[in-house]
């Protein structure tokens, strides 16, 4: 008798001539983990697809016999969202990668779902045209993989996540039904939003096969400045000084006094501010003299809150400010062992607290946690960082604890990495009974078999 | 015995001390219909309810007994969504508008779902913040109306329709459960969309009663000019201008031929370019200077497609040419005895062909159809102008072979109306059977008993 394993592989190969089943060690380990840090799952097998019609044979046949399947595109998500089940398949999309047109009188973009992020932004601005979302995997990360954690970057603040972006999509469901909902319109307001219910659910309710994408015109001048800030509690009253001046930035973003810390212990270089305890990244986009008058408008707003302000009006200028942001990231890793990030959202209001719940809960566990990030959405990226491998338990109850004062400050779990593996199990804390029950009972509408990412998003009841 | 009818109000009666229920004639005319043009229907009793609980009472009730129910907010819907049944209930949400709270440092609104459309807006701007919707009936919609339908106006161009404001919403389902998802925070991806299902879906599936709204600052600055063309064919052309020249304006609106002859024969004092065959309205926002460096920049962009541009700096002149747009809406209504208008929505580069097809089935059937309205987000609003009683069947063929024609074009069916009664049973010409079956799984989902705004969106299986 064969194994459910064997069945499904049968039953699929026979469906479609020619796919792509790989049962060998070293293609089952080249697919077993992510960019999260959590450890690695080898799948019983890796299943390279070439079409909406594979996918849906082979979520049919994992379906019939009970066989878990996790998709996965580029593997760069931070949350384990692709990492698969040892007795299950990874399902890997990167081969839907030959679609790609601009269609730039329309302002739509269309694509296979294993299109590399960079080369939909590298089309768009062929055409003088712009897709939002940025996130720092955009050379590795599909856009599929993009709709399916709702992907976002710096300038989610002033052009959202990946979902605002979303005008239609080729879906197939857990059950194997291939879902089309095209578009090639702005706006629409007709039956439900059902390309709205895949984004974001990180492919536990369906498989991306196709995208089509909302394009804007690009903007013509891009500037940045940064402000140094003397206390964590002047990070609330920057961001409100900002939209009061009627600002609307592409992006601001933070480094914490921890990340700043360690910038100063690794290089002396950077001429900052010694007073500054954060500093704030500012990008303005607009027009050639809408970006000067916004960057004295700014110097302006937040001169009695800052300590030192510094504006790059130029290319270089700009690269140089930058720079002193990736050194820090640089600077974090190379200062400790080991080192692991989480994403989480608060309220605009509560970003320094946010920060200062960091350092109390740093202190009380004994790991360092340096905070950066997407401070205009009130979107952090804590670290915690330490050196000695027996520490881990300590980082676990650190995490644990981070989680809990977020959501206390009237935040969320994740902003653009999503729950993954990593915090499924924290979705009960942030979301009450019945809208749990609801979100469970749309996983057994689209995934009645319960094979699609098993685990990821959603805790096991 | 009891009527299911007396049965669902003594139920619920019962479980809502207080609960406000009327039968006279004369409220329940008062409910009858909406701003669609559709035949009025007198529902069997009017339900005011006074906050979530109310809805939760009646929902619970109306499903036991299978009774109907309609909800409704500023009744000033354009599709017939707010029309009831005539052995149905109509559930009033105005009465939901004692909340209304600005968190500016969050950037969050949160509001009953009663609170109509302006006062949003006001209690935004007060903070100098931005909501960004904008349609017509700002003054007497309802933001849990809005949310429903997924409005939206000019300014939809720049700044989305309504579901890209929501970040969060309490809703009752058909089943009468109470589903809290608020939030706070200006992005996450955390569990599934369930906020954006409701969006848009016209009261079918649930019932809106509290809304968390994203805000943004308010821009500095607002500027409008004319483009006049002189032929249809220029439409397309001038939008592709205007995206290479790297503007994103806030608004582009459209006069078609049609209406321009309609207002040359009304007034005779606009000063309009003989020439002009069609006239877009482009509305820039941004900072002072960046504001007047894009009115340069439209100019010059369209400069060699346009017979006439007009630039508006100032306040008084940007209300002189707003002054034709809105005199051009006027003088269709009283050109005929008669008007019907139609939400449509095509790729961008076919607004033109549009319009063309537009005077090709008005010239078949023997109604003028003058449209205008949102191009630049290929969205038209198509009249529907007779005289006499007699002609209304040749209304009806010509509005038909106006949907076919839109989808046959790559558009929809509506890009900001919805669907409600009027369109319904078109909903199978534009999605396909899979996708129209997973609407209708979902409405089973939130609606078992199917007594939510019946025949509204999915046409009667």
């Amino acid at each position: 008798m064969l194994s459910p394993l064997d069945r499904a592989l049968l039953e699929m190969s026979r469906a479609r001539a020619g796919l792509a089943i790989a049962t060998d060690r070293e293609t089952r380990e080249a697919h077993a983990g992510d960019e999260s840090g959590l450890p690695p799952v080898v799948p019983a097998a890796v299943i390279a697809a070439r079409d909406a019609d594979d996918v849906a044979a082979v979520l049919r046949s994992a379906s019939d016999a009970g066989v878990t399947v996790t998709p996965r595109g580029g593997g760069s998500g931070k949350a384990g969202g692709a990492i698969p089940d040892d007795d299950g398949l990874a399902l890997v999309l990167t081969g839907l990668d030959r679609e790609l047109e601009i269609h730039a009188g329309d302002r739509i973009a269309v694509a296979g779902a294993g299109v590399v992020l960079a080369r939909v932004r590298e089309a768009a601005r062929a055409e003088r045209l712009f897709y939002g979302p940025d996130p720092s995997s955009l050379e590795s990360a599909t856009i599929g993989g993009n709709v399916a954690t709702n992907a976002s970057g710096p300038s989610s603040l002033r052009h959202g996540s990946t979902a605002r972006w979303v005008r239609g999509l080729e879906v197939v469901t857990g059950a194997g039904t291939v879902l089309s909902m095209p578009s090639r319109v702005a706006k629409s307001t007709v039956g439900f939003d059902l390309p709205a219910i895949f984004t974001g659910s990180e492919g536990t309710l369906g498989v991306v096969t196709r995208v089509f994408l909302r394009l804007e015109p690009e903007p013509a001048r891009l500037a940045l400045a940064t402000v140094s800030l003397s206390a964590l509690e002047a990070i609330g009253p920057a961001l409100v000084a900002i939209d009061r001046a009627r600002l609307a930035p592409r992006a601001i973003e933070l480094l914490d006094d921890e990340a700043l810390t360690t910038l100063r212990a690794a290089r002396t270089d950077h001429g900052l501010d010694p007073r500054a305890v954060a500093i704030l990244f500012v990008e303005l986009e607009g027009s050639e003299a809408g970006v000067d008058e916004d960057l004295s408008r700014l110097d302006e707003a937040v001169h009695a809150l800052a300590v030192d302000v510094r504006l790059a009006r130029n290319e270089s200028e700009r690269e140089a400010l930058w720079k002193i942001r990736r050194d820090t990231s640089l600077a974090l890793k190379r200062s400790a062992a080991h080192k692991l990030s989480e994403d989480v959202v608060v309220p605009r209001s509560r970003v320094g607290d946010l920060v200062a719940s960091c350092r109390r809960l740093g202190a009380h566990h004994g790991v360092r946690m340096p905070s950066y990030g997407h401070a205009g959405d009130g979107n952090l990226h804590v670290n915690f960082l330490w050196d000695e491998p027996g520490q881990r338990g300590q980082v676990d109850r650190a995490m644990d604890a981070l989680f809990r004062e977020v959501l206390a400050l009237g935040g969320t779990l994740s902003g653009e990495h999503g729950l993954g593996r990593a915090k499924a199990a924290y979705l009960p804390l942030a979301h009450e009974p019945a809208r749990l029950e609801a979100e469970r009972a749309l996983k057994r509408l689209f995934d009645p078999a319960g094979i699609l990412n098993r685990g990821k998003v959603l805790p096991d009841a």
